[in-house]
């Protein structure tokens, strides 16, 4: 059976892809509920900063350290090298990542500072992914930073 | 002399501080241009991910990876894990930092990732980081994740 978190975050890519986006999605889990989703707003809000995951955090709120520390981040795709960094400040102890082949972010980084990663290796957030990169290489590239 | 944009970074801190939020300060810099501006906005906008050097990127909207590789960011404090991811994520080259007498980030990171690293002591950023902490400490430990 699918996570239904992870399902969750795919919705969300699957919303960003419908909006003409950049199809990762994300969502902030606390005690068995979903406290914050997002998708990448690159597109959509002009924006450098809101990638699927940190666009979930932003929108969960200000919260306590004691709530992020006992909270898992869901992500369709690796996170990059600032959502990585977003995950330490806040000390998400687990984040549970669709594929990372598309794409492989910082996951050692987050090993090394104790992070429990997981990556369940989906086939939808794969195809996704691999259908954008095709359609907008370029929109890709710049989100990438590359 | 006080470098001008150190300075322009420090009239941001003042801003934000003024506001009543966390004064931390930001700009970005290329070409001998500041083309991005920003402060930290927890208090102000509710956010958790707007640091002061996440809302100068942010301000700067969407760049081509080019420009990022050859502009420096300014920061009245050192970077914490998020602000230093996302000077990875787009290659900035060069960060100089206000001081870190208040707080140490993740200088050795971006050193060990190629980045030109220098903190020059300003006492302007330290007193007002000190004040600060001293009237809400509550405030900078959220901010902080603690």
């Amino acid at each position: 059976m699918q996570d239904r978190f992870l399902q969750a975050a795919i919705n969300e890519a699957k919303k960003g892809y419908a909006e003409g986006g950049i199809p990762i999605g994300s969502v902030l889990v606390y005690q068995d509920k979903i406290i914050g989703r997002g998708h990448n707003r690159r597109v959509q809000n002009g924006s450098a900063i809101l990638h699927g995951e940190m666009d979930a955090i932003e929108n969960a709120g200000r919260l306590k350290a004691t709530v992020y520390k006992e909270s898992t981040l869901y992500t369709t795709l690796s996170p990059c090298s600032m959502c990585s960094g977003t995950i330490l400040l806040y000390g998400i102890p687990k984040v549970i990542i669709g594929e990372n082949k598309t794409f492989l972010g910082e996951e050692d980084l987050l090993k090394s500072k104790g992070v429990q990663v997981k990556v369940v290796n989906n086939s939808e957030c794969f195809e996704l992914m691999t259908k954008f990169i095709q359609e907008k290489p370029e929109l890709w590239n710049e989100d990438i930073g590359e």
